[in-house]
Formats: C-alpha cells, sequence, structure tokens
C-alpha cells in the first residue's frame, strides 16, 4: 500500500449488471487497481447480480477473463487478481420476480454494519422496480447507497419519474447519479486550477474571457447501438449530461467549500441561469447534423442511415449550440458547446479563450498578439495546457510567439492517470457526493434542453449531414464565425 | 543570414578603450555573432582606440585572440573569423593630447553620412575629456551616437557632472547609457509576459502581489578589482543601477508604447515614487555588510580585507534593502532588494510572491495552499518559471501540489540565448534607446541613493558581516522576516 493511499472502510458493493459490458470494462478493472493499490480492506466484497444462473466460481471466472483483457499487462499481478477474485461472489436475481432475492439478502446479511453500495448498472427502466425489490426485501440499512448509471431518462418527465421511484427507496443524501467526466483528472484539476491559484479567478470572467469551447467528440459510430441510439441522439446521450456538467464546473462561482453540496448548489445556479433557447431562437442558436458516408482515419466509414438499416431518422448524431449564462460573471461570453459521433477524432476537451491584450504596446513590431487560452483536455491524453506568449529569442526587435506550457499529468508525475471509475467508487464507499450530479441539478438541465428539442420539432429544424471523419456540418463553423471566433482545432 | 536577421544601416564603431577587457570579452564576441548571423552590412567598419601603439594588423591579432578566447568553439568559423577582422581598424589616441586624433578624423571621413557609434569602455572621469575632443575634431555628424558605460559617477552630484559634460556634445537623443543587464532576454521576456498577455496585467498590482524579491548575487569576490571596488560599494556597483532597473520594468506601469521615451517616463515614474530611506528609517530598511573569510564551492575563501590588504573598511559588499512604491498599484507591496558578493552562489532573479488564494475551499483536505510565484532568471541560465498548483492525481481526495511551468528558452527553442551586448549594440546602431537609461532616470536613482548613503554615515549605521559563501548577513534575514516573508532559496 503507498504511503499516500488511506484505505476506505469494509464495503459490499452489489453490482446489478454484474455480467454486462461496464463490469467487465470499467468496474471490476477499476476495483482491481485500487485493490492493487491497496486501498480496498481484506474483507469487503464484490457481488454480482445478474439474471444469468452462474455459479460464484463461474463468476470468478468471469472477473478473471475481465481482468485478463482489460487491465494492462505491467499492472497484471497474479497473487493480486487471486486476492481480488476471491472477493467476488455471484447471486442470479433480478427485478422482475422474487426468486434469488432472499440469498442476496442472506448473503449481505452478514455486513449489515457495513458500507453498502448498489451500482444500478442496466438500463433506466430498471432503477425503479429493482429499488422496490431492495426496500421489500429489507436490504436498505443506513450505511446504503445508490448508483445510478446514465441514461437518467430521455427528458424532465422521465427523469423525474426515475428520480421519484428511487427516492421512495433512497434519501437524496443515499444517491450517488454518476457521471464518469466528473471522475477525469482534468475536471478536478480545472477545480484546483481556479480555486487554489491566485492567479486565474480573478481574470475568470466576462471582462478578460472572450469565449469558452467544450467539444466531446467520438470518432466511432453507432455501431451496434443504433437501436437505443436512435431513440435518444447526441443531445440527449451526450450534452445533456458530460458537456453540461464541464459546463457548470467552467463556469460556476467559487462554492464555499469542495463539498458535496456547496459544489452541487453553485452548478446548480449555472443550469439555471442559462439563457432559453426555444421555438424563437433554436434555429440561430443550434445545429443538428446527421452523419452520412465519409472517411475516417483513411478508411471508408458508413453513414448514420446506414448503420441503423433505415431510409430515414429524425435524430441528430451531432449538436452544436450557442449557450449564453445570464449572470454578471458571464453575460455576454457565449459558451460554444458541441458533440458528435463519427468525427475526424476522438477528443474532449474544454477551451478557454481569453480576451486580446486591451492595447498592443508592441503595436509597430509584432503585429497582431496571439490570445491566451487554457486547454483543458479530457481525453485521450489527459493534460491542461496553458499557452502564453512570450518574446521569440533573439537579438532583433520584439517578435512575440505563443507557446503552450504543459501540465500533462502524465508526464509531470511520472504516473498514468488512475481511471475516471476508479476515483468515483472509492468516493461512493467514502460517501463523498461532490463528484455526482444531484436530483436537481438533473432537473434543470432537462429544464434546458427539453425546450431546444420541442423547438426542433416544431419548427421542423432542418438536419444537416456531414461526412463521416469531418468535424461536422458547415453550419456548426456558421454558428461560430457568426460571433466572429473560430472552433479550436480550425484556429490552429 | 537568418530570414529573420535584418540587417543594420552601415556604421563606424569607435571603441574607446579598444584594448581593454570589456572590448575583449564582450564588445568584439558580441559584434562576431552579429556578423556571423549576417546582420552587420559588409563595409561596417570597427576602429579600436587607445594609447597602445598598435598597427592595424596588430589590432587585428588582438581581435583575433579575443575572438579565440572569448567564443564558443562551435560558433568559430574560420571564414567569418577572417571577414571580421578585416573589419577592424585601429588609431592610437588618448584624451589627454591631440596626438592621433587628426588621423582618426582622417579615417572616418570616409563614412560621414553612416551611422557613428562612440563606444566609451573606459573610466567615467574619461568621459568628458573624450566627448570635447570628439567635438573638437569634429567628429560629431548627424548620425553619431555614444555609449556610455557604467559607472556614472558615484553619486548624484558627479553623474551629474559626467552627464552635463557629453550634453555639451552630443544631444540626448544620442547618448545610450548602457545596462547589459537590460539586453537579457528574460528583461525583454517581462516586458512581453506583462503587455502581451491578457493573464498578468490584471493580477500586476497589490491587490494579488505580495511581495516581490530582486535578487543579484556574485560568488566572486573583489578579486583584484578591490582599490576600485573599496571606493564604490555594493550599493553604488550593483543596487544603483542593474536592481534598480530591474525593479523598475518590474513595476511600471505599462507605457502607451515599446518606444524608449515611453518607457522611460514610466521607469522614472517608479523612480520617483520610491519612499525616501534616510537618516530616520535607514536602519529599519537597510542592511549593509562585509564578506568574513568563509567558503565558497567547499573551498576556503579569504575575507574582503584581507582582499584588500587593509585593517578595515567602511565599504559595504552586501546590501539589503526593503523598498517601497508610493503609487496606487504597489502602495504596501515591500520589493526587498539585495545584491552582494562572495554570495553562496551567483545568481541573479527577480521573484513576483502572488498573495495567498482569498479563501481556501480545500480546507480539511489541502491544508495550506501554496502561492503562485512567477520567477525570472537573468543568470545563470536564463528563464522564466511559472509556479502553479494542481492536483495531485490520484483517486483519492483534493490533493494540490505546485509544479513549475518552466518557460526556459534556449528548452523552447532550441536555441542558445544571445549575449545582452549582441542585442543592445545593434539597438545602438538602430538608434533605439528603449533598453537604456536617460539622464533623468540616472538622477532620480541617485537621488533615492544617496540619501540611503548619507544615513549610513550620519547614523554611522553597523556594518555587518557574513562569511563568505552565504547569503548574507543574519540581518538580512532579520529584515524580511519582520514582515513575514522569507527569501527566495530559503523558502525552497
Amino acid at each position: 500500500m503507498s504511503s499516500r493511499t488511506i484505505q476506505v472502510s469494509p464495503f459490499d458493493l452489489v453490482v446489478f449488471g454484474g455480467t454486462g459490458d461496464l463490469a467487465a470494462r470499467k468496474l471490476l478493472p477499476a476495483l482491481y487497481h485500487r485493490d492493487l493499490a491497496g486501498q480496498i480492506p481484506h474483507d469487503a466484497r464484490i457481488i454480482g447480480v445478474s439474471r444469468r444462473p452462474l455459479s460464484r466460481e463461474d463468476y470468478g471466472r468471469f472477473v478473471c477473463e475481465a481482468l485478463d483483457q482489460f487491465v494492462k499487462p505491467a499492472d497484471k499481478n497474479a497473487e493480486a487478481i487471486e486476492r481480488f477474485i476471491a472477493r467476488a461472489d455471484y447471486q442470479p436475481a433480478d427485478a422482475s420476480k422474487e426468486a434469488g432475492w432472499p440469498e442476496l439478502a442472506k448473503l449481505l446479511s452478514s455486513g449489515a454494519d457495513r458500507v453498502r453500495a448498489f451500482y444500478f448498472a442496466v438500463a433506466p427502466e430498471l432503477f425503479a422496480p429493482l429499488s422496490q425489490r431492495i426496500q421489500q426485501f429489507g436490504l436498505v440499512t443506513p450505511g446504503s447507497r445508490v448508483v445510478l448509471e446514465k441514461p437518467l431518462g430521455k427528458d424532465g418527465e422521465s427523469a423525474r419519474a426515475v428520480n421519484d421511484a428511487v427516492a421512495e427507496v433512497f434519501n437524496e443524501s443515499q444517491v450517488f447519479r454518476i457521471d464518469h467526466y466528473l471522475g477525469k483528472e482534468t475536471v478536478q484539476n480545472l477545480m484546483a486550477l481556479r480555486f487554489a491559484n491566485r492567479l486565474f479567478e480573478p481574470v475568470w470572467n466576462s471582462t478578460h474571457i472572450d469565449h469558452v469551447q467544450i467539444t466531446v467528440a467520438e470518432d466511432i459510430g453507432v455501431g451496434d447501438r443504433g437501436g437505443y441510439y436512435d431513440t435518444s441522439g447526441a443531445m440527449r446521450d451526450m450534452l445533456q449530461n458530460h458537456i453540461m456538467q464541464l459546463l457548470c464546473l467552467t463556469a460556476m462561482e467559487p462554492p464555499d467549500a469542495f463539498e458535496a453540496d456547496a459544489v452541487r448548489d453553485e452548478k446548480l445556479k449555472v443550469l439555471k441561469a442559462l439563457k432559453r433557447i426555444d421555438d424563437r431562437n433554436a434555429d440561430q442558436m443550434t445545429v443538428r447534423a446527421q452523419y452520412r458516408a465519409g472517411s475516417v482515419g483513411g478508411k471508408p466509414a458508413t453513414g448514420y442511415l446506414d448503420d441503423l438499416g433505415r431510409e430515414d431518422s429524425q435524430t441528430e448524431t451531432f449538436v452544436a449550440i450557442r449557450a449564453e449564462i445570464a449572470n454578471w460573471r458571464w453575460a455576454g461570453v457565449p459558451f460554444f458547446l458541441r458533440t458528435g459521433k463519427r468525427l475526424a477524432k476522438r477528443t474532449s476537451e474544454i477551451v478557454v479563450n481569453f480576451r486580446p491584450i486591451s492595447h498592443n504596446i508592441f503595436d509597430q513590431m509584432a503585429g497582431r498578439v496571439s490570445q491566451n487560452r487554457l486547454i483543458l483536455r479530457l481525453q485521450p491524453d489527459e493534460g491542461v495546457t496553458l499557452e502564453v506568449t512570450i518574446k521569440d529569442p533573439g537579438p532583433g526587435g520584439m517578435r512575440l510567439r505563443r507557446i503552450p506550457l504543459d501540465m500533462s499529468f502524465a508526464e509531470t508525475f511520472g504516473v498514468s492517470n488512475p481511471d475516471a471509475y476508479e476515483r468515483l467508487l472509492m468516493d461512493v464507499i467514502r460517501g463523498n457526493q461532490t463528484l455526482f450530479m444531484r436530483a436537481d441539478e438533473v432537473a434543470a438541465a432537462w429544464r434546458w434542453v427539453d425546450p431546444i428539442h420541442a423547438a426542433w420539432i416544431h419548427n421542423d429544424q432542418r438536419i444537416h449531414t456531414y461526412p463521416a471523419g469531418s468535424w461536422g456540418p458547415s453550419a456548426s463553423v456558421a454558428l461560430i464565425e457568426r460571433d466572429g471566433r473560430t472552433w479550436f482545432e480550425d484556429a490552429e
């Protein structure tokens, strides 16, 4: 155990959807890494639950295969893997019937005084019935909590239905709505940069910031998720959660403490201050689009309708929005948000563009002076880059040059960043909700998104197309250029 | 010629003291480097003048030896050296008699329409008589200028006498008072950082800056310069010029243009706004000291009196001052200045210490949050480092860590920094006085320094001692610690 790792309390983690894709790819590897680091007490248990009739030994093999496939070779340690598998138990059960639940209750009864976490790694339709079964079998202890994976509904109404159903069984202080973007090092570094440095907060406002861009770009298409995706779309699948959360953390006022409700109160204020976009202005402030055939990374890529196997769809695979926050700090500063599938590359980033200097004293010599930018990359390579202008070395005049100051964490510290789920799972066990969404935040986000969706339908707003492998439709470029700004990747 | 090098106009550079140490070590190598870079026109001439009865060929050998000794092997190029030596001419002459001056006039007559620069690399007592001879022999053309090396007098009165004598022959616009610190890349980068970035100017004031430290430390002693040094001391030799110039550039208001008089007007305002230190408060605000025997770099080092060969001296080899600038931007922000010989290492730096964050939201988790610092190193390795606080990577709480963001120029650009004299000599030829001191600046600096000297004598202020190889006397530590601050090297 590293000297800097503090063990969490003993816990039982019950993973519904324990044989699913998320469990195999993310949850089990993340728990293994924390175990390897010595953060998990020796008697903590991981209990997989799903419909599949597996034995404890079968599940051990599932866990073993998951680690084999999704843990880097360098992190594989036979002894640690054996110890980890010994933590894993399994109970077949599902929400639709009572079978298996008494056995689950019995299994858990030996840890009644521990932290007990129910992880709902299943479709949201099951959140309500699962909560009911948990209640029916008396599984909720004072130390219990529940983790909800997205999507939390497809609009305000359905999200409220889910939240209400869960709220009948769990207090809000027990509910952990997970958005793995918030577990990323870069996002937490945004907090550190803003609130642990004297330098940034004084210039973090409309006086000094020109505009902000938040991009979550995927290069993959919908693949075999087309059926689900077509009922959702880029706005609900990515913008309403990931991008709006990043927006909140970028724009919020300093909370008085780095604690769950203090932070979430400030995020909520941002969501409430977003200027409404609806029938009147959606065509000016938003762009929706669908990818058509093109090429990604030099290889031909099919279009969305082909991927879907349909003639027609009104679902957007790309959305760009010009958002504004109507408060003292941000009035007049546009936040350009965009997300899409089959874009030029996989990248998620927040780009804070500072205003130009107010007066160029180097006018004759240097021409236009580059603007400062702070670039927070969430993926693929997490890191923060501050771009500053310095003098080009040499005995001539005052030539200026913009250079990147790189705070890439892996490089600086010689360590690899932990996966977001590692942190977030440990926060669940620790009972720290700071990086999880509160119900009123989810509701407020939908209150902003729903009128945009409604406007698209009401106005029959055009669905643009863009070739797979591009940066979206030209309408997205037009959206930002009308404002005299340029998307980050074009501004390079 | 590099595509980014712009040739200067044809010129004749007359170096009085042409066979001296400064010419050999600095001026000739700097000119050679500019020649190598293609910045010097083919017909430009360098004319050495001194008492020594050398021929042109003799001087060619002197130049050749100087380059051999003081140019890095990698920069030596036989063809370029030969070309450079061909530019060099020589004329024996001195200010005390007329011999040689008619020949110098004849030599220069063939370049009457060129830029003509007289470089006074001689003792300041000769500045007046040299100027008179130059006038007597009609050598001042419209394109003429004169370069004055420090020291410019030993107090306000003697400096004014020198400036007045030079002013009888040259206009102020023709006078280039050189301080090679101002030619350093880092100093010019201070201007670029402050005035070409939106980020820094808004926090460059007493609201956000806690205090500033300026240190010019030498590890060498007085060596065989003791005779001269004992009539001068650290205050006159280093503080009144180098440190006060750095103070001005750090503290000045943004000039409206990066032009000579705009910049010098702002520097002058800083000098005028310095709070007076005199009989009343010199013992609180200043420390003077002399090195005694000690060890430097593991080797025993003699004390100042031994170096001097005397029983007693009242000359300081170290001075530390707590300065304050009485204006809106800086009221209440102490500027700690210090310079000395035989200190722990050779280093010159400006350290801008920002205030702590106004409120620590990470209180429970992170303890005290480090303050931001901007460190401008002038030597030995030029560079700028911005210290910021980021999150320590890892899935635990919000541990914070201060990391240095390095803007070291050589590293960033893969080039070596030009010597300060290279830039300054080219500025002389270009007629750009931005990085040179105006007469009223020199006078204002003395007006602040003279009362401190007078107070030391009037109050018989104690001369502390410090062991060679230390960071000065404990009284210097006490000076800053009384204010609740700590010298940079101790704060590491």
